[in-house]
């Protein structure tokens, strides 16, 4: 039985609620069925009609939903609430589906302010629901591959990290030319304390710590922005310290004039490296320090791929996959968490970017502007209430 | 409301099935409702099983499937059977859903003979069912895109069509090492008189003359086997002249060891070119012939596009799509055509690969053998047929 | 002491004149000495002046050349020639040159006929003169480690071998327009029976035997001119079968308008393949058949490469080298040649491009000619005559 | 007449002196005359003997060769010295031979202190000699196209410099291993204050500035020590701040294990960038905010080009040319300054790194290691001087 998914926010034309869909459909492990798509009563309605909802489960509010959802029988509630609005509602109806039982799959960053992160944490921790980010990139086979080479040593001691996200659809005021998806990323209010650094900045550093399997602990930042009137940083960069000795740099911009979404990430060793770009998402960079450059390629039938790595290909080598497939493969983890914990266990899920990445995706976006506002000074990323609070 | 599906062949473990299933899922627009996914009578259950489908509607033969769907309410037997059998099964399964009332998504080659291909077009045209190939590098909008730009001109007058296809997965005797996918393959039983140009030279042909805007009229070809014992050609190569003058050329191997899945069109014209790779398919390059090369990029929200192209992306520019994604523009296009006959339309269909590319196909394979077996020799397609009989 | 050259045509404004002369200087191992750079003496003098060459060494005709530096001292005179004048003077001035005593580097290709070619090699063999041609491919360090790789087994029996030169610069009617370049290389009495064929065929051929350490023995081929008003072919395509079994294709075209000069060679084998592009040339894809690509990078300090590799290097890894460098390493070589004859050595010589090749790419042509004559029947290549009368 | 150059450095089994001195003949506009090629005496006999020099002009030490060769008569002695020595050199012969009346091509950087740097200046602006650095990355043809583009307006007012500079060849601790490069490099006696800013991180800056047509004001900096025992940086980032407003990052390392030589410079503006990648430098791409990349290529046919780009090109398109080209443009236009200046011009000069990129040299340098000292404070670039002493 596919597993039953409510969702908040995603209504028609808003660009990433129907790659959400796309994603959750793909591998016909889930189900939508209901949704509370947009603020506009109306527009919710119409959207759950296009999808095949019936109507009385496409919902007002996602207050209502969450209310009626509740209230429906253990068999036919939604499971989980996918939340794919503007990121000043992830924390409150993060915090409520979980109170009100469900599991909690949430676009990022997790929350507007650290203080809500720790909230949404604390209520998490009192109860046995999943919880996770879609934090794409982690999806990617190859980005997989590239953690487990640097885990199991094929590189030596980690030493150094470069990652750098670059994007050039906010170099133009786009916000006061009738873009959406422009306006509530620019609003402090609505998109909370970072721009960039909120928007793609968490993916960078997200995906830098993933790859390297070391923790940042301190960082010095700068926050630009490049635009007139605008209200939130475009671009970012930031010295990188992680608690194992190794050093990075982080380069994030939505303002660089014709780029498209480039993200690439480099792990260098004391014996080599692994470079991904997404540019070539399906291709890996092995390098070594006496040459030797190996282009590892994706496919569930490339035997000097690890195991967990093939298992997030659908197709043989030379038959590309790309970003719904890595969105789906987010989904269909989550889906198979969820089958876990509802039939009882305790033990480690798999999703990539749980509550542990929710944090300090926070954490990150607070020692950024901290770091800036302090005129670039080192700051230290603030884990220690994790350490003693969860 | 959704199309309903039902599927020949695809059993699991089959790569190709599941590839289908999830095109079909992708954009909700389609509904599997029922299958024969095997010969073998407690697979196709199994499969069915797995799949979440009723226990009576996972057939025990594709016979049974076309009988008892018939036999259902109109608004709940399958509209449409995808079939995605090895080639000898594509006749008659299609033939008698034809026969019965269903559309039929077929997978490529049509048929394993010209005869069978000549009897299906004229049961075709007996009735008003819809038809159609996945021939699956129709469905990536920037081969649609170099289609346009060939078309409007952008090129001048073509004069020059390469193609590659280059494989590397029988380069070893893999049919006698279990692979069953293999096995089929070489059998010319079941998959007819062509291998590798059966398998991966319609596809080659079928994107040259897609691209090109152009047909085939003569070609001369040389067929090959190098692994010993094997039963058709796993490598072939020809030269094409084309109704409108221009010349061209075509190689295919599937013993190209080490390469994966490599698809490569170029079309020349009086004053340019394009080429796609399938190796970077969201790319296209569009040359001109004093310089001046443009890289056309895949994407939603990309201006310079035809509108046709945009449709076709479900992301912005810089979030790759992939393999899946075109399989699923030739469902999604079959779907709308579904739809649209259902609705009583007689209006041309939408999709990419209908009766005529799946003639085509068939005189492509014939004239292929003939030119070969006759020792390299010029052979005519032996189209006339189509221009008198239907 | 540098080796003493000089030059037959090259005169300023020549293209590839300068290259050569460039080639020539880079390693500081020869020394243009005199030259006779066009058949307009004033034009030679001109070229001679700006070349900083003493007015007495700049001859008014090459038979000025070879009769006024053959009356020099032994330790004045040049010591070979390099011809790099349209085709129809290759044969006479190289055999006379050879009876005169000098070493000849040679243009492909190396004369306009194969009575010619059989000539030449039998003047050849009267003496003990080197003689080489300029196919400049072979000077690629990846080119040569390409080879390396295939004769020493990497890649299993050779089955397969793909060459693809595709160029734009003559898809406009240039030669009516005033390209020197076009006028010659499209006239059959100054560039022989074929046109794109020797041209670029030419090196096409070369470079699929070098790296194939193979020779082709038969060939079906087809011509065309796509230029309306041209005298010689513009582009070709071939298919070959090798002595060793293998099989093959081969194109050429000079009207892919828009393409710049992009060669492809792929060579596999029952394990493995070698893939290297002009347009990365310091790369070498390494295909194995179970996946494991590794990309070869040029260097002198790359360990992994061959000895004979790095010493065609000047440059580590990560600095490019080029069309200049991989001629200068057929110069290089060539030198060593000289150096090696005049010294009185007998030992196999380091060219890779020798009489051998030469009379090679003449039997090609002839053969390329007499396929499509024939209506793309497959002949034989001449080569009997090679084995009986030198 | 070829102008005269000797060499200070170099001897055999340095690296880049062989290719100082490739790049020199290339396109025979220079001679070497004369070299003083190491401290120790006898190896620079013995190099200068393989070069072919005369005994009498393979000098025991720089003071000699300045010496003797002033006293040569005027048509017979040196024009210029390439200084191609350790760093802790530059200085001293510098200023040696521009007092002697010699011109100077040097190295990177200048010098090893900013007072040094000074001093030299001062040197300078008394005489009416010629001075430059070999900042390779300028004589590559798209570098001065990406310029060329960026001046004219192409991308609007510029507002972000990105610029990357990874090698992976110190990720070893291989100056205690008997690599002489590196033995020097990491010898601040030897080297100066800065490593890795001091051996790429100039080139980088300068490449920055160059592309940009801007100056950076400020920066704030972070140098860091992988190996241990390493006694300067290995790898350093600063955030730059440029006089027109825009903003930066530069990122260098020599660990990143398994890199080769990658340079790779990013410049966006309001309605546009450019981006180029030292591993293909044959290319440049040119971006715009609505989508449309083009791809320029170099060439001395490529109409698109500024005539000034296509100057610096030996070859038509699809012809690549490198590293040795790169340098060989600098030392023609070299060449051709010591000619101007030699005939009385008191123009511009065309070197695109003359005295004032010397300073700007060291002031980042200088700038680095005091922002990195106070604790990644901003610093300003200490270029009043230059506004009030030259």
């Amino acid at each position: 039985m596919p597993v039953r998914m409510g969702m908040a926010g995603g209504s028609e034309g808003a660009f990433i609620g129907e790659i959400h869909r796309a994603a959750a459909r793909l591998d016909g492990e889930i189900e939508l069925v209901c949704g509370a798509f947009s603020s506009d009563p109306e527009v919710s309605q119409r959207t759950g009609a296009k999808l095949g909802l019936r109507p009385d489960r496409a919902y007002r509010s996602w207050k209502e939903m969450l209310a009626r959802e509740a209230a429906l029988p253990a068999d036919a509630r939604m499971q989980f609430v996918s939340i794919v609005t503007p990121n000043d509602l992830h924390f409150p109806i993060a915090t409520q589906a979980l109170e009100s039982g469900f599991h909690v799959l949430s676009d990022k960053p997790a929350t507007c302010t650290l203080d809500e992160i720790r909230l949404l944490a604390q209520t998490l921790a009192r109860g046995n629901r999943c919880y996770a980010l879609t934090h794409t990139y982690l999806g990617y086979p190859m980005v997989v591959e590239a953690r487990a080479r640097v885990l199991e040593g094929s590189i030596g001691t980690v030493r150094r990290v470069t990652i750098e996200y670059s994007q050039g659809w906010l170099a133009a005021a786009v916000e006061s030319q009738g873009n959406r998806q422009a306006q509530w990323r620019t609003d402090p209010q609505r998109a909370g304390a970072g721009g960039s650094i909120g928007d793609i900045g968490v993916h960078a550093f997200n995906l830098a710590e993933y790859v390297a399997g070391a923790h940042v602990t301190e960082l010095c930042a700068e926050l630009g922005t490049s635009v007139a009137g605008r209200r939130l940083d475009d671009h970012a960069a930031a010295f990188l310290r992680f608690g194992n000795g190794a050093h990075g740099t982080l380069m994030v911009s939505q303002i660089s004039a014709g780029e498209e979404n480039d993200l690439i990430v480099g792990v260098y060793g004391e014996t080599g490296g692994v470079h991904w770009s997404h540019r070539d998402p399906n291709s890996l960079r092995l390098l070594a320090i006496g040459g030797g450059e190996r282009m590892l390629r994706a496919g569930n039938n490339v035997g000097e791929l690890h195991a967990t790595t093939r298992a997030l290909c659908r197709t043989p080598a030379g038959h590309p996959e790309g970003f719904i497939e890595a969105f789906a493969n987010l989904y269909r983890m989550f889906a198979s968490d969820v089958r876990a914990v509802e039939a009882g266990s305790t033990m480690l899920l798999s999703s990539p970017a749980p509550i542990a990445a929710a944090l300090r995706g926070m954490y990150f976006i607070d020692a950024m502007v901290r770091s800036h506002g302090a005129g670039q000074h080192w700051v230290t990323l603030d884990a220690d209430w994790e350490r003693t609070s969860i």
